[in-house]
This record gives C-alpha cells, structure tokens and sequence, in this order.
C-alpha cells in the first residue's frame, strides 16, 4: 500500500508556527502527501515560506528548497486552497480555528486538525488511527448535519494523553475502564515556541499547564465513545483525574498512571493486551504507522523521555513499570513525543487513515 | 525558649557525606547545639574535618573555622564519643548504622538518626516533630525492651513522604483518610553526591529511584500509628500508592496528591485544618520550627521547587492546587525541601524537641 | 556611617519589570534608602504596585506589604515624582530612557540608571564605585553642561562586563592594560522576564547576545577614562575583543579572560593588586558594598555560577584560576551576580557613594 | 568506493565504556567494517557483551543481536584477537592503553586509538583525516623504529580541539597562523558515564576539566607538524592559549576563536578557504566522510550544540560568527559533535582512510 502514484496535494494551515512547521518537516519525503499550499498570518502572506520563516526555523532539518519556495497566502483566500490541495492540516489557533474550519469544510475542503476548538463539538470526530477508527463514519453524518458535500473536519485529541490512552484503550474492551489517576510530567516544547521562560522552567518544575487536566479528563471520554444517531456519545463509564505539570524536557510527555477496571486484569492478561494491540493503521501498513502502537519495556527504569521518545519514529507509546497499585489495581509508565505522535504526526496519521479510506 | 546556657554537645556520624554536610552547615550558629565531635570512615580518620572534605565540600557556605579543626573519628571509637558529646545525629549508610546505632544507643548516647535501618523496627519511633510527638513516649518503652539506660534511638522518615504527609495529618485526625495516590518529581540532592549522572538526567526524567514507592507506602503508616504496647503499631487504615521519579531539579521534591477519607471534607474544612494546623515545635518556639507547619498558597502554579523550596528556612511544607478529584476527593500539589526538612533540618528539629523535653 | 537618620525616598522607573522588581526587592530594609514611589507603563498606572504585578513578580521573598500598597504612576507624571521622591532609579526601557530621564533631571530629580542609553553621552558618568568614583565630579559639569540645577544622570554599565572589569581594573594603574579576549558565559536572567524562550536554551549554548559584544568592547574603556573639561574621555590605550554566550544558567555571568600589559606583572603582583584592591564603597563602608571587591579563591575549579554567584550577598566579583596565557600574558575566569552586581545591587551602590558624597 | 566485498574484521578494546559502545554503535551496517571482537576488564570477560552491557548501554539505537551475543576477551588474550580481527579500535583508559596497545602493535594488530597515551609519542601519527592524512607515511617509519611488521598505532586527537583545527588548519597553509586563543564550552558526554555529577553541572558551568587546556594547546601543533626523518615535528609558529569549560549541554562542542596569522587574510579569503576545504576522505568519499569537512553558516546566532551537533551524521565541523577581532585578526564560533566526530566517528573515520590506503 506504500506506493501510491500521484502525490495528494496538502495545504498547512498556520504554517508558520511550531506546529505547522512540524507538518512540513514531516512530511518531506512523504510517499502519498506533497505540501503545496501554506497558510499563515497577514505578517507572512505574499512572502514566500523561506521569508516568512527566516531566523524562526526551528526544526532540526533544513527546510526543503521547495517549501521555502512556496507563497503564503492568508487563511481568508479560499479560492488558492481550492484550486492548490486536495486537502489541509489545520495547525490554527483555537480563535481563528473556531471562524476557519467550518468554512474550509463547507467550500469542500476536508480539515485535519490539531486546534482544541471542534473537539467537543460532537459530530465532529477525534481520532487515535489505533484507537478509534470506527469514528470516521461520523464523518458522513457530519456532513449531512451540516449540509457539506466533499469537506468535513476531523481532530486530532491533545497532546499530553497520547502517553496512556492506547495502553488504557487497549484493555478498555475486555476489562471495561473503571478509574485512571494520572499524573504527567510534560516537555517544554508542547508549549510552542516561544512557549515557556527559560526563568521559569530551568532548574524547576510547574505544577501547572492551563486548560490542560479538564482536556485530560475529558477527550478519552470521548475517544472511547461510540457514534450514535448523529452524534458521538461519549463513554461515561470511566473517570479520569489528571495533575499536568511543566517539566524541563525538550520532547516527550511522559505519564505515571494508576487505574483500575471493572474486571481485575492479570498481568499477564495486561502485557499481552499491550502487545497484541494492533490497529488499522499497523494492519493497512500506513507510511506513518509505528510498527507497534504499544511498546512494552522491561527496563526497570525506563521510558525515559530523552531516551525513549524517538522510539519508532516518535509514533509509538513507549510503557514500562507495570505493577499492582495498592489503592486501585495497577500501575504503569507511559511516554509518547509530543510534537511526533502527539501533534502533527498524529495528525498526518489520520490523513493516512482517510487517504486509505478514500475519505480525501 | 531560644536561650540556653550551656549548648549541648553533639556528634556527627557520617560527617563527610552531603547529609553529615549539611547538618555541620545548618547546625552553624545554632542556640542550643554545637558540633564537638565528627565521624567518618577510616579514609578520613585522624585528619582534621577541613582536610578530610577538601574538594567535597558542597554546601553553598564556607566551611566555619572551628569545624576545620575538629579531628575526624571513626565509627567504633566510642569512648571518644562519650566523651566528646552529649548525643549524635547519625548520616551513616545503612548497612554501617546497623551495626553501630544499636551500640552506640547501649553505651548511653541518644541517636537522631537518619539512615532507613531502624525506620521499620517496631520500637523506634520516627518522628516528624509536628505530626506525631507523643511517639517520643516509645524512647523510655524501647530503652526498657533492650536494657539501655541513657541512650536510644529515634529516626526521621524518608524524605519523598515529608512534602506530603503533613497536609494528610492535619485531616486525618477528623475525616479519616483512607486512600491516597501520589507521584512525586525529586530533586537530584536526593540521591546525595556524585549521585545522579547527568548525562542520565540532564533534559530527562528518570521514573524509578529504587526502593522509595516502597518506603513511601509503609512509612506514613507508622507514622500516623500509634504506640500499644512494647510497640508502635501502624495504622493500616488508609493506602497509599507511589510513583517516584528524579527531575532535574537541584533541591526540593515536588508531589501531586489524590487522596480521599472516609467522611469527605469540605473545601474549607481542609483548608482550615491546613492553616490551623499546628505542632508541639510551633508551640514550643523551637529554633528549626517554621513558623507555619504547613503554608497553603493561593497561586494557581505553585508550589514550585525553585521559587518555594526555601519557604520558612526551607523548614515549612508548602501546599497549593487544592481542587476535587473526579476519582478520589480531593487533590493538591505539596513541596518540601528534600535536604533541609526532609534531611538534616528534619533531624535537628526532632533533637530540638527531644532537648525541649529533656531526653537529651 | 550605616545609621541615617530620615531615609532618602526613592522612586523606581519601570518597576514592574525584572530590574525593577530587583531593585524594589533589594531595597526591602535598606538602612537609607526608602521606595515610596513607583512608576510604569500605562498598563499598570492607577493600579496598586501589588495588583500590577501579580502572577508576575519573579523575586524569591514576597513583595512588602508597604510596597504592595503603593499606587503605580505613568513616566510622565513628574509631579508626582518630584513631591514623592529624593531621586529614582531609572530601569526604563533604552527608547523610553532616551525620551524621559533628561527630563527627569531637567526637573531637579537625580537618576540612576541601567539603561543604555545615556553610557556613550559623554558627560554622563558611568560608575562602578570600587573602580572610577571620581567620574562623579563630572556631574557638576553635566549639570553646567545641560543648565541643570539639583538633577543629573549618572549610568551603571553593561551586566557582562562585571566579571572582569575590576579585576582588570586593579592592574590597569600599575602596568598598563594593553589587551584582553574575553569569552562570557552569561546567565538567562540578564535577558529579563519572559526573555529567553527554553526551547532555544535548554541543554543548549546560544553564542550570541545582541549587542552584547560591542558593549562590552567599548564601556570598559570610557569607565577607565578620565574626566578632560566638559567630557569624560575614554582610555583608548587597550583593546577588548568581546565573545558573548548565552549558557544555561539562572543567574551569574562568568567569563573566561586572557590579558596582556605593557609591563607584564608577575603573578604575585597580580593576586597582591587585587587582594588589596579597595575602592572608596569599602573605606566608606556603603552598606552594600562587599567587603572584599574582588575575591580570589585558590581552588582549582572555581568560581562557578551556582556555587559562588551569592558570594558576599552577590556584590563581590569571584575570580579564580589565573595562569599564565601562552598567546597574551596571562589568563583567569571571573564571575558576578547579573542581576545583584550586575544590575540593581551594583545601581544602589552607586546611590549609596552618591548618598555619602551628598549628591542625593 | 563505497562497496567491498568481504568486511574487515574489527576488534573494539575497552568495548563497554562509552567511546566502545559509541564504536559498536556507529559501526552497526558499516559497508567495510564488521565488529568480530569485544574487549573489557575482567569483571566482564566470559559474558556475552549483551550480558556485560546490561542496564549501561547508553545508546539510543538498541544494541543489535549479533553483537549482543559476542562473547567479552579480556585485554591479554591477544591469541583471540589475531584470529578474530584484522585491526582494534581502542577505547582503553590511559593507563592500560599504555601497557598493551604497543603489544598489540608488536604481535601484528594495527590499533586505531582514542587513549591519550600515545598522542605525544614522536613516531605515532595523530591523525584527522582531512587535516594531516600525510602523517600515515609515519606508519613505515614506526614499524621501522620499533622493529614491527604489519601492527602499528595511529591515534586521533582530544575531543575538544575537533570544533576548530579544521577551520585554522584550512587557513594555515596559506597565511600561516600565529596566535589563537580560545574558550570551549563543553558537553557532558565527554567525559563518559558516570562522569560528571549531575549536582556539579545542572544550572552551573565547571570552568576546569583537567588536562584538557594542556591537550588543547599542544596536540594543534602536532598535528600541523610535518614527518621529519624518523618523528613527527610539531609546528611551534603558532600558539594557542585553551580555557576549556563544561557546560550543562549532552553532546557537541562549541569554540570561541580568535586567531591572527602572519598574513591577515581577508573575509573572503577566509570563506573562500572554507567553503573549498576538502580532503582526502571527501575525495575518496569514505563511508563517515561528511560531505563538507567544514560546515559555515551565515545565521547570525549559530551554531549551537542542541540544533546543529547532529550536521551530516556529527561528522561535519559546523563554523559561523566570522568577524573582526579588535586583539588579534578575526572571531569565529566552532561547534562538532565531541562522541561522534571528536571520538568513535573520527576514528572509524581514520580506519576507513587506512583502509583505503591498503593499511588495514
């Protein structure tokens, strides 16, 4: 399935940002994807990318000499999107996510999204390619909700549960999720750039991260939900509680949960369940799909986010410690990259995922 | 109270390590205390203390005169410490205090100790002067069940459990705790020096440190247990559960904290027991007491171990983030200062009760 | 000399932001001087100096609650500065400096500043009190200059330069500087508040400080001039080449220094010029003068920013490690506190000199 | 060039360390090299290298199953290491390096080295293969000298200087350099695992690593020198005074430069020299040859060790900051990666060029 023989043309929305910037690194070289649209403030538009990036690259590969060629254009020119890409990342900020997406999708224009804004909006689905494919079929509904023909919007859920939802996911089903108490220590760069002082993180931690543990709470809920009638239901069955804080890493979140189900599993029961996880994107052999949606290590210490973060492509979910909680039934440490799985590789998994549906 | 005449004469065994370190630094000046004798291993002996940490001294103060002078000892020289002092602080490693707290507390010297070897032995008390004073009772009980006469042993806890465990005192008495879940970010001083390799720490976490879940589940037990009997008998009313993890951070552990008890507090309830919560050393004007036992702040992001960590001489516990659990009830983030409550301020204060009451 | 009778009332320009807070933070219980003025941005005017700076005063102790309660004043309100305050220290932003502290001395109130931009105006003295006090009597001049009555400006230099420009200055008399290559390593606190962003410094070395260089090749040359008629004339008979580096530290800029005389000193001159060396802060004993203005220390691998930056309460410059330099003549490493000797520490000792002289 | 038929077979001496894992990590599918042999201290002899690496293996690539199961020599089993390789690598401490690797040598095994010890030793080439690939010629000589017939030693030099020789040795030729002083700013990796206590460095800079300045300072000139009769004759028309300092970064080397040479040469000249500086392994395009020897960026704040360590595999010198330098002639800023291109990188780098020269 890797080779496909005309390339479907992208466009990235909010380009220009950490997240945007991530997308084009991503996807140089990217068998099914060429960027052929960018889309950033009116500060960049009519430069090309090169210029509107100068002195703000901050990804660690140089930026490609056919991207930096590229014109920005603002997000209000509709008419360039339509006639330049199949269809776009949104990397936009909620506010103007909130005004943008909709129109994108009603001029035909399918959105994937990493914005916070449709997330609770329920028709619109949330997708983790291993968790949940299933909540694609909203997008039919969706688009018969809102009376769009080709276009729709689908997301990507937030950044700091990557590094347990498919661990708790994948015992979900057969054990049925009671409680999970979780606590994340995540990297700076999850903030965007400039993101956090340096006078605040170095040498500390902040036991803060704003919006970020109602998000926790409550996106899984929604992710292990079920499409019902016109809408996605979210499963209520189980209750999260998240303590989000600050840590000075550079990449990687990285999450000590403890849970129980309603059924206590063993051991061994959980192990296998990790590492028999497999989802559509491993059986469909997607360009971006790690090879193991779940790696269990027996490391005693480890993940660890420096060493274990790149696992895989940075698209894994890196598990270790497993043990029996003595107030609720187990627990585990969990680890995904955050500007990998957790943002626009994610993002670009779900694409891989429609493509392959024939969705775009 | 702050004034004695004659300053009691103290020992230090372990000098030369970073915990027997910061008791000579913080002892510097102390109203009541004054450190006649030091202990190390044999590599040491026989030099003056100023030779024998040459190169090693890691305390942020200079050295004092007077202690450059003092002529470094080995362990089994116990006539010169009977002569020299009047009680010891203890920093030995564990497999050395075990073989010598027991001697020394038979030839009639006190021991604040604080090595892990006695925290488990059932009449030795270990005491955090604000939470459970009345364990002091076991002295005369343990010096009866081994046929000591002026000496005894008292150890302080783990310093992981000291940035929350006041906060779950203060409502335990009340509202009876039954389940609590913490996972704690611990400064690199924890693991004393070398210690830590930065190149495993340095922009990472690491998610174990060994043997610390363990001690921080059984030690608040004992502690909030009582004394029946020849014994003190932990209280296995409530369970904890620990993640333990080293942060690059240089001093202070952080903890976030679910808890509920049997009869659900109020907001305001746990508040007010927080703020009204005080201790025997508060009442008593010790000279290590911080002012607040526990000091509650109001600021959405803190504590923090940085900017908090030398509240109240680095003495208080510093509380914030209190909001409801969606699992449990309650939740908040605790902070103290691992070298100097949770270490050898810790000790001194636990001397400066026992002086206050007359066992030393 | 550290008993004054009625405290001189002290306003401080641009003090919200970090310097400010510095200099407000410093001043807490300053034997002479009282802040009873603050003065920022139109954001804050009108609001209580406790609500202007909420959620972001970066000093370890807590604001004053007589600080707290001040109302903030606008630039622009001079009469308010005139009835309120004796003279202020100016931590205004070069542009707004440029525009308003000519006006302020116009108005009768002295300044004292750490902005830029009065350091080349030639008869604008630019004071570090150990090592040209006598640039003061260029005030007179400048007040005769600009027809100035009771008002002048006199300036501290660049943070960088503080490392080293005493302990070069202590040599200069006698053997003549003729050229020094320094390499700084200079903490992220010099960049103020949100200044740095930690993903561009975390586990990294920036080497490049804006502007930075140049300063620090040109102020030393102007502090070691001389006053000529209505000008203070730099000594242009050395050379200084600048290598500016921003390194992961909280506080404390360290240079390493290579330096060459026309006589070449012997290393026991060296370390006797600055063992000796005292400049007029110590004879007057000033209250924040430290006692020694230059510290040597013997041990092999110090000064080093975490350990010796708060050396005599951050205001003594830590050299270490001098030894002959094959290419100039000899090499040594320095270090000051940024943001103490480096900022408002170094601007009240200048206030301090001023004070003793009767200038304020 | 880059296919050979059947692979050399390769021992690593001091296998377990860091540099011997960097070795087996970095040779993993290298198209001419196979790693047949392993060598550690005899805590690890008899167990497979899986078994003696367990919990320190501190690459990020997992450690490859066929090395895994290679069984570890002790130092003295030189039997084992003629029949199963046809060169070593040594990764040894100094001290046992001095003992053997001249057996080696003499019993027929040529010994690429990364100890010290024989880097000041007359007839042993120290090599960089871009700079002084004239100095294999030394190998006919030594075995001469030393009554060898097919062993002999060739060692790379210290980390540290790797960040700026190539950028002075591409200007020496034509301008002759003089005088260079220069400031590293050194990773912790390079002083292996343990290595530098995490309390010692993190929100600290160390300005002493011992040794270090004196390499720094004297290997240059070696490697400038020329073959004369039966040794290598350092260059002593330059100077170089070295102030080497860690800093809290995990892998690259930076360098502040200033230099002046007999004849100044121009910005031009000086781009010129490095943009067109190539050498024997570019020409030859050996497999770790970086494409440029010599990487300039005109970005205004580059390089840095976190964003460009890794340029071309961390074999290329990144080079930036050219400008006049007021003291001596010109500034710039140098940067290569310490673990990769200054240690095991550099080395396989000398391998693959003996073996393009028929020597191994």
């Amino acid at each position: 399935m890797k080779s496909i023989q005309k390339k479907t043309r992208v466009g990235i929305l909010g380009a220009t940002g950490m997240v945007g910037q991530q997308y084009i690194n991503l996807l140089v070289g990217h068998p099914w994807f060429q960027v052929t649209h960018v889309v950033a403030s009116s500060n960049s538009a009519g430069k090309s990318y090169g210029e509107a990036v100068e002195g703000r690259w901050h990804m660690k590969n140089a930026l490609p000499e056919t991207i930096k060629k590229l014109m920005v254009y603002t997000v209000d020119d509709l008419a360039s999107v339509k006639k330049n890409c199949d269809f776009v990342f949104s990397a936009l900020d909620s506010d103007i996510a909130k005004i943008w997406e909709e129109k994108y999708a009603e001029a035909g224009i399918p959105v994937v999204s990493n914005a916070s804004t449709h997330r609770t909006t329920s028709d619109v689905p949330m997708i983790i390619p291993e968790v949940n494919p299933e909540h694609l079929d909203m997008i039919k509904i969706q688009q018969k909700n809102r009376g769009w023909s080709k276009g729709f919007i689908v997301v990507k859920p937030n950044c700091s549960i990557q590094s347990y939802i498919a661990p708790l996911a994948a015992l979900h089903k057969k054990f049925t999720l009671k409680s999970v108490i979780v606590t994340t220590m995540q990297a700076i760069s999850g903030a965007g750039h400039p993101g956090v002082a340096s006078l605040d993180i170095l040498e500390n931690v902040i036991p803060l991260i704003k919006g970020e543990e109602e998000k926790s709470e409550l996106e899984p809920r929604k992710i292990l939900g079920s499409v019902k009638g016109n809408a996605i239901v979210s499963d209520t069955s189980f209750t999260i509680s998240a303590h989000c804080n600050r840590v000075p890493t550079i990449d990687g979140h990285l999450a000590c949960v403890s849970f129980s189900c309603e059924k206590k599993p063993s051991e061994k029961e959980i192990l296998n369940a990790w590492k028999n996880f497999k989802g559509v994107p491993q059986e469909l052999d997607l360009p971006f799909a790690p090879i193991q949606a779940i790696t269990y290590t027996d490391e005693a210490n480890r993940p660890q986010p420096r060493l274990d973060r790149d696992n895989d492509k940075g698209m894994t979910v890196s598990v270790g410690r497993l043990r029996e909680d003595p107030v609720l039934q187990w627990k585990f440490v969990g680890l995904s990259h955050n500007t990998i799985r957790g943002a626009a590789g994610g993002g670009i998994l779900i694409a891989e995922l429609l493509k392959a549906k024939g969705s775009v």
